[in-house]
C-alpha cells in the first residue's frame, strides 16, 4: 500500500498475460422502455430521458405482476453457457468458476454454486465475490491470477446482478423525491461471462493488465445497498442510498486517474488505444465521462443506455460489443469505478 | 473437473507453500449460556444441552434489547488488528485483504472495504467471498494463491459472520418445531483473521495444501439462508432452512473423504498428523465427526461448543487454539464441509 509503484497492485508490464477466449451475456426478457417504466411507476417519462439518459433496461421480475421470472443463477448460467459454446472449449476443460455480484439469490448457498450445477460442472473450486461496479474487474483479476499463477489452464469468470429484488412495485412513487426515484430508473438486471485461459484460445484477446484498488480510506460511501434480515425486515427504511453529488464529482476524476495509470503501467501512448470501455453509470453520466477521458482516437463501447446499470454484468456486455469490432493488433482499455467505497478498477486488452 | 488427480484443484504436493505468520480472533461481548438463551427464547434448556451440545455462543446483538452492538466490520477489523499486531508485520506490508462471510453488513459496499478503512489500509485490492462453512478455507486458498502466484508478499485473510441479523427476538418460539428452533440455538457471531506471507514470518506455520471443491452437482442444498429485499421483505417465510437429515448423513462421510484426500495429496501417513481441526457444526456433531475421522494419534482442536457455529470465523478460532499447542515440526489437518451446496474443503499445516 501507499506504494510508489502502482503497478505493484496490478499486473506488471511485461508481467503475466491471460486470454479471453470468448464472452457471453444474458438479459432477461424484452427491453422495458421509459414510457412503460414511467407508466408503471407513475413518474415522468421525460425526466428519465433527460436526467438519466438511459433508454431501456431489462428486468428479471415482471413489471406488471411482480413475478420473478429469472433468478440470478439462471441469467449467469445462460451467459456462461453462451461464453463456453463460443470459446470452443469443452466444459471438462473448465478448472474453476469466479463470479461477481452485489445481489446474490441467497446468502447461502452462494449463487455461483447453483450456476455450476446448471452448467453441469462439478469437483472444481467456485468463488463468489460480493462486489458492485468493480466486481467484474475483480473477478477477471482473480481469473487472471488463477490461470497465470494458480496452476489452472482455463476458467469461467461471471458477473451479474438482479437489482429488481429491491424494486418495490407496491410503493406509490408519484410524490417520491428524485434521489429516491433514481433507484427505480437507473438499474437493470443481466449477466455476462468470459472464458479465461492461460494460452491464446478462441478470440485470443490478451488481458495485458488488470487494476483493482480500494481507495476509500476515510471516505464516506457513495452508495449503500442494504439487505433485510428476519430481525430488521419490517423497519421502515429504504434499501438503497446514494450520494449522487459525491458520485458525479468523484467518478469522472477517478476514471481519468485509472486510464492514465493503465497507460503508464503498460507504456502505451493514448493514441495507441483503439477502443475505450468507460464506466457505465447511466446514459448521461457515461457520455460525460467518455468525453472527459480524452482519448479522441478511441471508439467508445458503451451499453448502459440500452441495458440500464446492471452492475457486475456491464463490463461483459461491453466486452461482447467490443469483440464484434476489434481487429488483430488492436487495443482496448476498460475503466470501472465502484462508488460504494471508492474502488478504482480497469483492464487492458490486445487482440493477438 | 472430474479429474483423475484431485490434487489438480488443490496445491500439488511439493507445490507452492505459503505461511501463516499470525492469527487473531474477535468474539462479541460475554458468552451467552444455554440457561440465558433458553430464558430469552422461551425454550427448554436441556434440549439445547443434549441435542445441540453447544454450551455458549456470542451475539453482536443484545439479546434483551435487540440493539446491534457490533457490526461484522467491527468484529473483522478487531480480529485483523490482533493478527497484524501478533505477526510483527507493519501494516504497510499488507498487499491485499481477502474476506469470507455469509452475512455481510450490506450488499454494498462489501464489508471488507469498511474493514480496510478501520485498519487504515488503502490503495490495495480487497476481495470479499460470499461463503459459508467453507468460506475461511476459500479465503485462505485465495490468499495462498495471491502470495505464491499473484506477485504479492503478504496479505490479510479474514472470516466472520454475524448470524444474529436473522435472530428475530419478537417471535414466540414456545411452540416452534425443533427444525426451526435449531436456527436460534446453533449459531453465534464472531470473526477471525490470519496474516499470510510468501516467506516464513512470525509463527512460521507452513500452509502445505488447500483443498476447496464444489461437489454439489445435482444435489439439493443442505442449507439455504435468504436475504429479504424491498420487494419481498414482508412475505411470511423463514430465512433459514436446513435439511438436517442430509447434513447428518453427508457431512461425516465427506469429512472422511477430505481427510484422506489431504493425506494422499501430501503423502502423509495418518499417524504423522498431530492435530485435527474437524468441521464445527455443533458441539454434538463435531464430537461424532472427530471420532469417525479416526486419527487416534491426533489431538482434536474444536471451539464450537464455546462459540456456537459462527461460520467463517470458526477455522480461525481453531487456528488460534492450535497455535498455543503446536510445536516445531508438528503437523495439523483442518476439515470443513459446507452443506449449503456441498463444498469439500480443508488444509494442511506444518510448523517449521
Amino acid at each position: 500500500m501507499q506504494s510508489e509503484h502502482p503497478t505493484q497492485h496490478g499486473s506488471a508490464p511485461g508481467g503475466p498475460v491471460s486470454y479471453l477466449a470468448a464472452v457471453g451475456t444474458a438479459l432477461p426478457g424484452d427491453p422495458v422502455d421509459n414510457a412503460a417504466l414511467a407508466r408503471t411507476l407513475g413518474v415522468n417519462e421525460e425526466w428519465i430521458d433527460v436526467f438519466i439518459g438511459t433508454r431501456t433496461r431489462h428486468f428479471a421480475r415482471d413489471l406488471e405482476t411482480g413475478e420473478v421470472r429469472w433468478s440470478l443463477a439462471d441469467l449467469c448460467a445462460q451467459a456462461a453457457e453462451r461464453a463456453l459454446a463460443a470459446s470452443g472449449l469443452d466444459p471438462h476443460e473448465i478448472d474453476f468458476v469466479v463470479m461477481g455480484t452485489a445481489t446474490p439469490d441467497h446468502l447461502m448457498p452462494a449463487t455461483v454454486n447453483h450456476v455450476a450445477d446448471q452448467l453441469g460442472l462439478d469437483q472444481i473450486p467456485t468463488y463468489q465475490l460480493q462486489s458492485g461496479c468493480a466486481g467484474a474487474v475483480q473477478a477477471l483479476q482473480l481469473g487472471h491470477t488463477l490461470v497465470t499463477g494458480g496452476g489452472h489452464t482455463a476458467g469461467l469468470v461471471i458477473g451479474g446482478d438482479v437489482c429488481s429484488k429491491h424494486l418495490d412495485l407496491n410503493r406509490d412513487l408519484s410524490a417520491a423525491a428524485p434521489s429516491d426515484l433514481v433507484n427505480y430508473v437507473l438499474f437493470g438486471d443481466g449477466a455476462g461471462a468470459a472464458v479465461v485461459t492461460s494460452e491464446p484460445r478462441g478470440q485470443r484477446l490478451a488481458l495485458r493488465n488488470v487494476l483493482n484498488r480500494f481507495t476509500g480510506l476515510g471516505r464516506e460511501p457513495g452508495q449503500i445497498i442494504d439487505w433485510f434480515g428476519l430481525a430488521d425486515r419490517h423497519e421502515d427504511r429504504q434499501a438503497v442510498r446514494e450520494d449522487y453529488k459525491a458520485i458525479e464529482e468523484s467518478v469522472p476524476v477517478m476514471a481519468v486517474e485509472i486510464l492514465w495509470e493503465l497507460l503508464e503501467d503498460l507504456d502505451w501512448a493514448p493514441e495507441q488505444v483503439d477502443f475505450l470501455l468507460p464506466p457505465q453509470l447511466s446514459g448521461r453520466m457515461t457520455r460525460r465521462i467518455a468525453e472527459e477521458l480524452g482519448l479522441p482516437g478511441a471508439v467508445e463501447v458503451s451499453c448502459v443506455a440500452d441495458t440500464g446499470n446492471n452492475g457486475n454484468a456491464l463490463p461483459f456486455l461491453q466486452l461482447e460489443a467490443l469483440l464484434e469490432k476489434i481487429g488483430q493488433g488492436q487495443r482496448a482499455l476498460a475503466v470501472a469505478v465502484e462508488s460504494s467505497k471508492w474502488i478504482k478498477s480497469g483492464f487492458a486488452l490486445e487482440k493477438i
